[in-house]
């Protein structure tokens, strides 16, 4: 796009390199390790039998999600949420997101009156934690059910096509995708955005601290998120396509 | 637009009525009460001297935000947040973005080391709380900078042009602006759009949790946003020119 | 009484002006705007069909009250007790007196096992907050049993006699009726009466900070108290006559 | 008084048996045990260098207290409320009555900066524990303050009088003294009356849940106390002159 | 043993004087005063009917013991837990581990579904409050259960025979019996041993802080321990034996 | 020893198969993966400069340590302690043993005031979590404290020799090492064991639930604990002998 050179010399439209692992641990019915770079988060599903109260005798399923960082996630050690006793104003936000996100690939009615439980937990955060949090959970989610189906308890077939989601931004006037958090961390506008196999958006949140941004800005970010959203959403399909335990990966690890 | 009837006979691209009051009570610095159709909305910015940790030493200010809603605002009475103990994600998650919102009208720097609190309590909750809020909640922050040039204590003008906020969301397949709880509670995508008055987006939140939403939708639902944003720019202008005390008003008020 | 001059000019045994609004805001069955001199409280009642554990299969009703005051409601913004994640005992036991002041107003077994929650929510804080707060929620409690008697689900008649509340204290050594925030901080002896309207009281509260009392300006101070809360019944009265939406007032109002 | 009979055989006007033990643990600098009947309340005084903030560099000291009660103290046993990680309103409402309460014992000028915290820990709860606690907890102030003066470490002669509670209230329709808990759960009016050896009051909170009363009813109920409070700060008195670890008792203890 | 001197005088395997005193307050079913020297805890047993959900409709009763510590117990005035809003790690481990000592002296099955709540609330703390409250609530145990089997609900005879416990501890390279905090502060190596009357171990917790500790040290304490734990069982069914009030008592009291 | 048969064919002085990976992630100057068979924890060492208020002007060090399950981590999965808002019991208490064992590890004179944090999630629990926790965050400790001797800020060499844990228990009367969830949760027995190099004990923690265990199983379960521990200590050297990043292994891994 431009002669702009990134700190890791990627491109403006590159996304860093990507490995999601299926099988990462066995307890819960889906279990994925899944990694932006050196972001990794280890993203599981666990399904339990019947629904929140507010779903109750709907006939619907539901899915929620929690979101964490491990106290040395971080350069610099964070204290731990459990005990401080309270989870942070961003954690809350980011579990709110993950869950409306996967939701979006789950036909309630059919999952029947069963929740699914996402758990995101990043091992290691290099920015992007929350994009690379939905990208994975899809591919447990879709563990998870399939286990479900099995074993006969959901009334149709839960699983709708995939939803992935990367972060784009603006540096230093320039339109990036997938910031890692050097660069994250000085972007002028900051954006995330989740989509369907389709090209639908599921969710779109674009926030402007150290400035503001254009209609025309908006839509040079979009475009770039579009380009990495498809290519995540072809691993998606790769991960579930291989064997339990294999990891694809996409772009160059050393 | 269309010939869509709108539950309350708004045409799609009609704000409800809305009254901005300044001086609505007199402690802090400034206080605005803002109504969006039955939305009230309580905003007040009250300034003390220093700044957090992270920001001591910076030379610059600080602007932080809490919204809140009153247990009896909602049709259903609410719990109180701090009768249970902890504050809910949802109410995590707007603070952040008033705060965030307001920042973008504030110049840090000419503030020097003084912290601005905005406070936004909803008094009777009609959909849009957050985009009332943040739209009162400019007024109040004028209010308050305008004190504290008074008593000589800011290094600069540190009041940045107006920044106001507005919803949108598609409603049975049409794009419609502000919605009230009604049409709020089953919207296909919900979207809180903050805008300066130069037209630069400081935030945008689109969520579709019902259906997703193309990009074709996407720019119908920021062409109305725009147009409902320059009307409430326009009514903040005008309510900071008149009198304290008075309320100044946009469309129909019974 | 005596020559004595108060700093706002009345006399000792004057009452700030009054002002009570019925209707201030739609949600709840009941909702006042009741205000004493710069103090100003919000106060709601909400009906729930059901009550608490302890009243269960008794055949009566309950009434429950919470009282809280804005962050911005004094002078100095006091930080939210949501988030600091507890409640003040302060505020604990002014919610506990608004509870027990109420019940005397609701013949229980007439309210049939429904439970009534009053929201006392100060608005902007000038002394009294709490007197103002009964006296306020009496009307608001008047229109919720309306709405519940209309509704035919009381099997009887629930509203008792009026219940008013005003402080009186010691100042200087002359006793005064109704302190304001600049009375109440340096007053020597502080005493909250809660009266019904055949002049018996529901609760008494004295308290001797910076000097004890003796019987005799125990004598005083309820002489005192008494005269106000005559004046206040009558204003109750009145403004349940009156039509919602519009204030009946006590004094002069500028 | 009346040929009224009380389920334990007393006269309306009769306290039940009282002990009172110094140096009961030998800790803190003042651990008194006091017992109004069944009741048992362990008072201590602990003095720590050094005021709250709001009191720096006044010159002057602070005395707070705490009262809780043993979760075995009832005849059903109570929940801890360290385990249910908060404080109950009635807890906190009597810890700020006891400091209020002592505080009229103690010149914070000739304290100095030093600060005195009461414990009022309730071992068996048989009505009365606030009144009984605050009795006690003056004699423990007492051994304390002693303790400091030793040590040379107060400015001045920080005891001033003694101050004692009691109870009263109005069953069957008739005006009683120190109520335990058979007759204060059914008593009409309950108040609690804190006086100093002059017999000036220092609180007085009266409190009508089943039945309001009329101002001939409070003189008959301030008589009573009156009458019991004399005679327990005799007994203060005694204690304070007798040895430490010795009993002085009113009353028939068999 | 050695010539070593202890500060008290005591030889290395000599207890403390102990005191068990039953029926110390009247509310409880079980209440027991015990002493360890000037360590001092009241132990409670309060028995209600039901389980916990995770032992229903098992046939089995349950015990769960709390521990606390008053906050005068100590030298320094310890801050209360409930106030903290949260129970130290130090409180929840020493729970634990009273309450697993305390179901080895229980036949679940015996007991049906009861549950059974053990208090021990220590009054002052001079090292080894622990293994007080385990010695003293097996009596106070005891004499809840007797009460339940009076009144006819429990299925069998759920009390089996004695646990007593006893701290042991390496001090300048001396094995030692029951450690005061003097010692026990400054113990090289510090273990609780819990023991059955037939001589089997219920639970051995041994930490060297300071030093490790070998296996030749390990079985000196464990000598040490089993002495003194012989004598706290003659000493409980001593207490057991004797009538409900008296004291018995272990050593010299002055 | 016996013919017994343990469910997963080991020979009851059989460990299972270990795994010690160091470099797991990239953040904190120490970071680990310990695999005890189906068990896997991520212990990470990060420090600080400073201490904790009690350590202040020691000269000395101190080191903190903190034990967390992921809410995946189990067969069923668990509610996150920081949603709950608590701590539960278990976790401070294996939290605390974890910190006391690796201090056993450290010279807090030759680290100079700086304070080390260990931090020990477990990604996968199958038995022993709090053992396997122990033995790999001695292997991070010593990555971490060289990377603190590398920037010469610790005045002397404060890592000592290893320290390990390991699980003993008795399975239907037969004592066997190294327990995982299925043994563990219906052994008789249970005992964790923290040893250093030379074969010291640290820590000896043996727990009799479901039956006590006599003078002469204990030291059967310490033979058996020995000999693990000497093994686990060889593998804890060759891992800091190897490269990072490198797995060193103990038994078969398929």
């Amino acid at each position: 796009m431009t002669d702009f050179t990134r700190f890791d010399g990627r491109a403006v439209n590159d996304l860093r390199p990507v490995r999601i692992t299926r099988g990462f641990t066995t307890n819960p019915a889906g279990s994925v390790l899944v990694e932006f770079g050196d972001t990794r988060v280890m993203c599981t599903a666990s399904v339990s039998v019947g629904v929140p109260r507010f779903k109750r005798d709907s006939g619907e399923g539901w899915l929620t999600a929690e979101y964490a960082m491990l106290p040395s996630a971080t350069a610099e050690r964070m204290p731990r949420e459990a005990m401080r006793g309270k989870v942070k104003g961003r954690t809350h936000e980011i579990s709110r997101l993950v869950g409306r996100s996967l939701r979006a690939a789950v036909d309630l009615r059919a999952l029947g009156e069963n929740t699914v439980n996402i758990d995101c937990d990043v091992l290691q955060a290099d920015g992007g934690t929350r994009t690379a949090a939905i990208t994975g959970a899809y591919v447990a989610l879709a563990d998870a059910l399939a286990v479900l189906k099995e074993r006969g308890v959901v009334p149709g077939e839960p699983l709708l096509d995939p939803v992935a989601a990367v972060s784009v931004g603006i540096i230093d006037g320039v339109p990036c995708l997938d910031l890692p958090y050097e660069e994250d961390s000085r972007a002028d506008v900051d954006m995330n955005v989740v989509m369907t196999a389709e090209g639908r958006f599921v969710e779109i949140q674009g926030t402007g601290e150290h400035a503001e941004f254009s209609r025309a800005e908006l839509n040079d970010l979009l475009d770039l998120a579009e380009g990495g959203l498809y290519d995540l959403i072809d691993l998606q399909r790769a991960a579930l396509d291989g064997a339990l335990g294999e990891a694809v990966t996409l772009g160059e690890w050393s």
